[in-house]
């Protein structure tokens, strides 16, 4: 049995506190500390979870208590400045998605990680949904031939700047937050991006400051598949358990030799030649997750356990701060395909 | 009681046979003859549906039989020359869906009747489907508002080949049959094009010379809504009566007040903040349609309707040719985008 890992996490806001409650479902790691600028916030979450340290001063924690990971749970805006603090401390850190608010940031932390010889990884949670899990599966098993055409599907009326009031003055709202999750999965289902066109909209000026939906077409991977992406905020009322599913992703594949639809209530529906054939995929019932975020919340565990497993050095994490560099890379390939009009081309 | 309107159809085949029943159910028109390269199917045609003369010779006919109007029937290469021909003949034309095989080809013919001022008008029934017609009320109703982003799906598995063998060897396959119909909707829904992103495949190498699957991502009209269109014949094996609809299009329209929803056996549903409200708009039952054509094949009636209106100079009709001019501008657009990779931009 190897020593349990110490972390800390940084940031005490909405995710912090459900990250924290899925670290305590995954055994040999424990929490020793937390950081927030708003020192009350943080001693309210130490409270709650049983933290013994609060800081309100990052270089104070590290010093005094040398984890062996930060969990930086904070607003986009603190995670230059934290990571590059971890970098210079050798103290390995995981990053909350989106990484950065630019590019340049982000090949920053990176670059700072990679020279410091210490692990740098991003908590990007999306891609370890059980459904979307179950659709990776479905298409590695080519059951369904070669991928020719998917779109991903994420809109909803959900009030989500009621837990996360941030959301409402970001200049870059949608392709950030929830953009930067279905990129992730698109790469995660067809491979990296050859192509992408972005057009967005910005629909609810008096509530949120940046663009509120976006539609994306990429080509993919090998296959060059077709990859539709639609991501919306806007208030729209939507029919209510068939496409008001907040958080669940829609998703429907043509492949050569069949079709997947990720389907409402978490359900996967295969067709081939021989039929259909439908599962279901919900999310474990954790007692501590918010009933609105149940598919999320639940999947930040199985996140967590890769990440741990990489942190002890048993296997390569999926979501390294290297690998997510081409996810935020295809985020502002979308602002820039928006902003001029134009496709963009990625290199092979 | 004005009097019967006396025209011709030239060719005698596949849809010559059911748009001559079609015809059949609109009152003051009567068929007096029919042209055919191959005589011996127009003779056949002449004899199932009791049309009096057939000729071998489109200008022997024009001369001989003095239609009020040509229903041109004929594939994709018979359209220019014989268009060209009625001009010449100031006999007013209705040309068969999609214009012409090339852009130029296409504006030579709309000019040409222009400086003949005669009529010149397109079989584009797709538009004059029960649920999209109902689609196209809704959105004028504004009952959801702006429509924000709209996705149309025409995606089969359906054997189209069987019944139109000359599909197969066209090297401008699904944008030109699928393409000119949905675009040409999407118009009619949304408005004019801003700006088109398209991609291709073409995947079944063995059976059809030309792309057979295509996605585009378009902006359109006053609200620069974002247009996805989805078109597949690629025999992927589809979900029977949820996803392998032939050849019923599927919409979804979110829109600032509510979504639409054109969902399987032409059902409507319709999401606001009061409710949804559901509908149903199936096809006529005509006795002379192909069931597995029922929902195009009905089209045609109120198309017909349409165009003989503007025949008789009782309204413009909705598919003249110089309206179609633009769908088929979208058309082309389609295939430089595809083959440029690039985002094409329309002029407003």
């Amino acid at each position: 049995m190897p020593r349990p890992l110490r972390f800390a996490v940084f940031g005490a806001g909405f995710w912090a506190r459900c990250q924290l409650a899925a670290w305590r479902e995954v055994n040999g790691v424990t929490c020793v500390a937390i950081y927030n600028r708003t020192r009350p916030r943080a001693e309210a979450l130490a409270a709650a979870c049983g933290i013994p340290a609060v800081f309100d001063d990052p270089v104070a924690l590290l010093e005094a208590v040398r984890p062996d990971f930060i969990d930086n749970i904070t607003e986009v805006g603190g995670h230059l400045p934290l990571s590059l603090l971890c970098a210079r401390h050798r103290v390995p850190c995981i990053c909350q998605k989106p990484m950065a608010g630019s590019l340049a940031d982000a090949r920053r932390m990176v670059g700072a990680f990679q020279r410091a010889k210490t692990p740098f990884l991003v908590h990007e949670n999306w891609r370890w949904q059980a459904p979307l899990r179950q659709l990776g599966v479905l298409l590695a098993s080519e059951i369904v031939g070669t991928p020719l055409r998917a779109r991903l599907t994420m809109v909803s009326g959900f009030d989500v700047f009621g837990n996360q009031p941030a959301l409402r003055t970001l200049d870059h709202f949608i392709l950030m937050d929830l953009g930067s999750h279905l990129l992730d999965v698109s790469r995660a289902l067809f491979g990296e991006a050859r192509t992408l066109a972005c057009r967005t909209s910005h629909t609810l000026h008096h509530e949120v400051a940046g663009e509120n939906l976006a539609t994306l077409l990429l080509t993919m991977g090998p296959a060059a598949t077709h990859v539709v992406i639609e991501l919306g905020y806007t208030r729209t009322p939507l029919e209510p358990g068939r496409r008001e599913l907040f958080p669940q992703t829609l998703a429907f594949v043509e492949g050569t030799n069949g079709s997947i639809e990720l389907a409402p209530d978490c359900t996967i529906r295969v067709t081939t030649r021989r039929g259909t054939r439908t599962s279901r995929h919900a999310p474990l019932a954790y007692p501590w997750v918010d009933a609105a975020y149940a598919l999320v919340q639940a999947s930040i565990v199985p996140c967590n356990i890769d990440l741990l497993a990489a942190l002890r050095g048993r296997r390569r994490a999926e979501t390294t701060g290297s690998d997510n560099l081409k996810t935020m890379a295809l985020v502002f390939a979308a602002y820039k395909s928006a902003r001029t009009g134009r496709t963009i081309a990625f290199p092979s």
